[in-house]
């Protein structure tokens, strides 16, 4: 049996920033995840770090990685009408995004916590947890069973939390929002066809061009939830994106062989509270957004940044009130990011029904946002995340 | 037989704004309208003015008593979980609104074009008009058939436009949206609840106060549009009315004897082209938009402030390619309007099926406009009316 402060269920981004975070306060805490080590890694995610993401990774001791490997972003472009309309965040907020991959923001916590001696294990299994006594019980990777006794249970376990449904069915409310689309999702051999992400409205959907490194790119169309990635071949794919973001700037997508394809599900969701008791869910166990708005990392890290204040608090200065705090502080941030991801997601893809009312609105919603600096600068806080 | 330059159909605030501004320059025009003077003037209808609107009315010298009888607004309260967040449009934008009746300024125009010598034509019956040898015909109000053959015909002639359905088919493109809710709209006779218009978000529906006069006040809630109006006593409308302003900071509304009830429908309406050779279609018989925005009025008298324009440029100074531009210049507007009015009404409204997570985001929007002053610019400027 182990004792520890705070027992972490999820050792991906949101359960490793916390350990680290908390172990700077000297606070104790135990990670476990089901998954290897080497699983985490291969599982290739992308993503845009807000600017207060990025620097939670350097400020905090983490890794300056990102400031090398990651590449800053100064802004989007919204392409609607087959033109191009820049979201000049620099200029508008004063911030940057960073493209950095997620899988590389795990890999730099999990080096962090291995170089400063934090207790992580990968690769358990049959792992369940006691909310009333807290603890983690599980089968550690070499067959053996374990109990992490804890003063706080820490759910940081992913859109399938077994923590999250500790939560009596009778004090919680999920509430969710399916939207009737996916992302067909591809990366490609090539070089990059614009130097920031496109965002692009057209009448046969959204698109979104992305990049990855100098040769691999990442790139993104709307389609039908049903649709099987296999199914389409590589010319239908490239057919379908360059259609989508054609127009009379000649702007086109620089091809190549297609590596992966896969089908992303949407979906909004969100677990209150997120605290009951000794419990406290963070990142995707206790919410989940749709990718248009590049939130999920980002605000799986705010929950943690409000999580490891409020933990200290608790903890170290016997403050009985400050984990009443993190719900509402934590869950006022989600519901803006879940608007953030709704406006984005609803202003730039063909919505199933939508009359030519709808589509103009949309085209008349797009100018309205570039063509005013509060409407664009409106745009830029929330991609570049809200202050703390 | 007479002949004009342009030939108006409609002798409301646009036919008549538009006859005024063309007389300015020199151009004639006659200006037809079934209705009387009296049957319009009895219509009372409400109205909120982009500050552009008023100066139109004071510096085109129709009258200026829009400064001395209407109400300067220089912002609006947006109220939601029982708390007002005031948006200083003073402040954001440096604009007002003026609280100004739409029968008001249909008297002011109806009263500058007698003074100048304007041809304008009430009560007139049987309207039809040609668009190929541009003319209208109609039966005056003595019973004598007339007809007025003009170079120009504009059709201002509202929302069941008769010169609208003279747009062939295979040009015309009819989008439109319908909201599956209504406003039931009363009139009290009680003091001001509030110095300004406040929108309400609240689980039982939107609800507006507005304002009318210092011993009259107009409020809205939203209801289904099935409702029978006559079927609801006073009393339950006040217990309606309250329970969607109540909140912790103690705001009541000021009750006194309901003298009017209504319901009106929502619904969003775009005719396009709004040029068809000689035909020109400005207001609500190009366009409707639901009345969240307060934009109907104004943006009829921004189509007749382009069209009086290009009308100018093409009959004046042989520009042939000046009525090409309407069409694409009221258009901008009309869509961005379009949009602020279905986001206004989105954003506000209980939307029938909304789940939890639909009405917890519209919260987390309204905290995201209030709590940004990008956002709650952005909303300001299309409040007061985006630039010419």
């Amino acid at each position: 049996m182990t004792r520890t402060q705070v027992g972490i269920v999820g050792g991906g981004p949101a359960g490793l920033m916390l350990s680290h975070l908390l172990s700077l306060n000297g606070i104790d805490s135990v990670v476990i995840d089901n998954r290897t080590r080497v699983e985490i890694e291969n599982t290739i995610r992308a993503g845009i770090l807000e600017a207060d993401s990025a620097r939670l990774l350097v400020d905090t001791g983490v890794s300056d990685r990102v400031l090398r490997d990651g590449h800053p972003h100064e802004g989007i472009d919204l392409r609607f009408g087959g033109e191009s309309h820049r979201v000049d965040f620099r200029a508008l907020v004063g911030e940057s995004v960073w493209l950095y991959p997620q899988t590389d923001v795990f890999v730099d916590l999990a080096d962090a916590r291995a170089r400063d001696g934090g207790d992580v294990r990968f690769g358990v299994s049959a792992t369940s947890v006691d909310i009333d006594e807290p603890a983690i019980r599980f089968v550690d990777s070499d067959g053996v069973r374990q109990e992490v006794h804890c003063d706080l249970l820490v759910g940081a376990d992913g859109s399938r939390s077994i923590c999250r449904a500790e939560v009596p069915e009778v004090v919680r409310t999920h509430s969710f929002r399916e939207y009737p689309f996916a992302w067909f999702g591809i990366i490609t051999e090539a070089p990059r066809s614009a130097p920031e992400l496109v965002y692009a409205h057209s009448p046969r959907g959204f698109a979104l061009i992305s990049q990855r490194t100098e040769t691999h790119q990442r790139m993104y169309f709307q389609c039908d939830p049903s649709t099987d990635p296999a199914s389409w071949s590589d010319d239908r794919i490239w057919e379908e994106l360059q259609a989508r973001v054609a127009g009379p700037d000649g702007f086109s997508l620089k091809e190549g062989p297609i590596t992966e394809k896969t089908v992303l599900r949407f979906r909004s969701f969100v677990a209150e509270p997120m605290r009951h008791g000794n419990l406290l869910l963070a990142g995707d166990a206790a919410h989940t957004v749709p990718p248009t708005g590049a939130k999920g990392l980002n605000l799986a890290l705010a929950d943690v940044r409000v999580l490891a204040e409020v933990i200290e608090r608790a903890l170290l200065k016997n403050d009985s009130d400050a984990l009443d705090e993190y719900g509402p502080r934590a869950l006022d941030r989600v519901w803006k990011a879940q608007h953030f991801s709704y406006w984005m997601t609803t202003m730039l893809h063909a919505l199933p029904g939508a009359t030519d009312f709808d589509v103009r609105r949309q085209l008349g919603e797009l100018r309205s946002v570039v063509g005013s600096e509060a409407g664009s600068r409106y745009l830029a806080e929330g991609y570049t995340g809200w202050p703390a």
